[in-house]
């Protein structure tokens, strides 16, 4: 098999071996329905129960306030769908024009249907400052949803002080934060959200697996209608091997999420300290941003073009978000930033994980020299 | 490991061996992102297409016809929700009263934000009569749901008369066949459906994916709004493993579904004569019903009691559906189908598939004359 330097983290991650091992039982032997009542659906029934106490400990949540669901997506969709079509009153959401499209479409499907939606931009940096959406919520605002960090350019946002705006007047606060949960600490009390979206393989668990975290009292339409599961709210089969692999991988990536984070920041430092150091022009964009994610704009370059030559390298990196990854206009979110043109052309996405070396770092900063200043 | 005899296959069945052995490289190793442009997502990327293109030979539709979606219950969402989102005239739905809480529940939830809908009722066997149909139908209609077998009482709809019946009314037609994939021969253009629904892990596949079948040109809004995958109509990072599994299994059922369905076809008559020959007395509700999909109604008994009396016995059967599986209620396909309230109680479904062996057969029919004729 080929060796990759996979530098694409924040598109998806590698399977936590211990979480693979986790799942092998559940896809396997343990095959029962975890709604029946016999015996046979004891076993999967107390392994759901026991991976959600153990999410809602990792994001300082109760059991009873995680809802699985197949993945980030889904998560956003029900947010903002759910919020929407609970509310007879047809009240405004207010969300940022830095978000995933799966926030963004979402709530541009509502729009369609009649529930009216306002996009805050963002400042240079990628911010949504607070007293923006205070500039914007009202008292007929009834969902504001923004993200905890952005995918593309890492921005981490001050949802607490956002969170306290959108309640000051009434509204409910709902963050996607896919990008963040497993990397950054969370702490749903501390930052006062309503709603948050998680993906497990953004945090080296299983794809198709997810939640929403639904604080107790807060009123949402269900999303996915169906069957009794997850306490009425979400419908469908309990996937028990992709959420006891989902609690595996978040557990271990939050007990070690400090050391991880420190030998990724110094990865990062030092990919930027060489860049630097080989004379190379480039823009770092974002602030306060995730560890390892390091969106880069290089000067009347092409960002199709790196990604393509750093391929050819066996380097994984990223033009932007992975879902628009066959796209190669300039995304929304840096259009959004204002990033003038010849920079925003020119930019990739290195996202770092707990896998990278420093050797594969210096192989990174070595062919991006190559690819940009050629002899 | 405890040995059960698993007569639950309605409600999930156990994981084709070799699915699971097809899914490995794609958990382990593969992580690649099946969106993104570079080398390493070139694997996910055709292991997808090869599933897409396998999944689409077993029920005779085009690959691009094949939507991948967490599951049947997303699939009849997308279906229900799809259409009517997409219709600014807010033409009505026509479902049935017998259908899955999936179609039901998603019916309802359009309702309540202004799409009318109505519900077809079933004869004393469960079938919805295509002349049923044509007394409901109006050039107002918009969509005609009807599923192409009940999951509590097997019945087979005659769905190509159904659907001739909705597009000489200019209505589309969706069947959710969640049940029936992988157990009777799916044909989509000798059906002339317009949306199919299914769901891996009732043939075979694993939990957390599904498909839903959209013919060329129909149109129906996303339901999963955010990235561009699926062809721009189903956002998501793609479970690679997960739809290469429910491909294997699905393809493996079909191979294989003659032989399988006339094995299942004498376990099942070899039930039914064993509880005559008893001297047990009951009913054997539906007609034209799914091979080994078994509801008996037993006069003056209780569902619930014979449930946990058989699971003391080792036997995993079940009242109805899982999706209910803490009810005891009589479903609301037991009421449909007006059958008297002194059978309805006493139902359950043994739901028989590929592993069932005739010994387990006689300790099924063995352990129902115990609890029900005590000596």
């Amino acid at each position: 098999m080929k060796q990759y330097i996979y530098a694409d983290n924040a598109a998806t991650t590698q399977l936590d071996p211990k979480a693979f091992e986790a799942m092998i039982p559940w896809l396997r032997d343990e095959y029962g329905n975890a709604s029946q009542p016999y015996s046979f659906s004891r076993k999967p029934k107390k392994a759901i129960a026991e991976a959600r106490a153990v999410i809602a400990e990792c994001i300082n949540a109760d059991p009873e306030e995680i809802y699985f669901t197949s993945g980030g997506t889904e998560s956003d969709n029900w947010a903002i769908k759910g919020s929407a079509f609970s509310d007879s009153g047809h009240h405004a959401t207010i969300t940022s024009q830095i978000e995933h499209h799966a926030v963004l479409h979402s709530c541009e499907a509502t729009e369609r249907i009649g529930y009216p939606v306002a996009y805050l931009p963002a400042d240079e940096e990628g911010r949504i400052l607070p007293e923006t959406l205070d500039r914007y919520i009202s008292d007929r605002t009834r969902l504001v949803s923004v993200m905890t960090a952005n995918n593309e350019i890492g921005t981490i946002q001050d949802i607490a002080g956002l969170a306290d705006i959108a309640h000051a007047h009434g509204a409910m606060f709902h963050t996607d934060a896919v990008q963040a949960v497993g990397h950054i600490p969370i702490d749903v009390k501390a930052l006062d959200v309503d709603m948050l979206s998680a993906s497990a393989h953004k945090f080296n668990g299983p794809r198709g697996i997810g939640f929403l975290y639904i604080r107790k009292g807060i009123k949402v339409c269900p999303f996915m209608d169906g069957g009794g599961q997850e306490n009425k709210n979400r419908a469908g089969t309990e996937n028990t091997a992709a959420i006891v692999g989902m609690s595996i991988a978040l557990m271990n990536n939050t007990q070690n999420m400090r050391n991880t984070s420190d030998s990724i920041r110094s990865l990062e430092n030092l990919l930027i300290t060489k860049l630097i150091e080989e004379g190379l022009v480039f823009r770092r964009n974002g602030a306060n941003t995730l560890p390892g994610l390091i969106s880069l704009s290089f000067q009347n370059s092409n960002g199709e073009m790196l990604l393509h030559r750093m391929d050819l390298k066996g380097i994984c990196v990223s033009t932007g978000s992975a879902c628009n990854g066959s796209s190669d206009e300039i995304s929304h979110v840096l259009q959004a930033i204002h990033l003038p043109d010849e920079y925003a052309k020119g930019t990739i996405r290195i996202s770092l994980g707990k896998h990278n070396t420093e050797s594969e770092i210096f192989k990174i900063t070595e062919s991006l020299k190559q690819i940009l200043m050629p002899k």
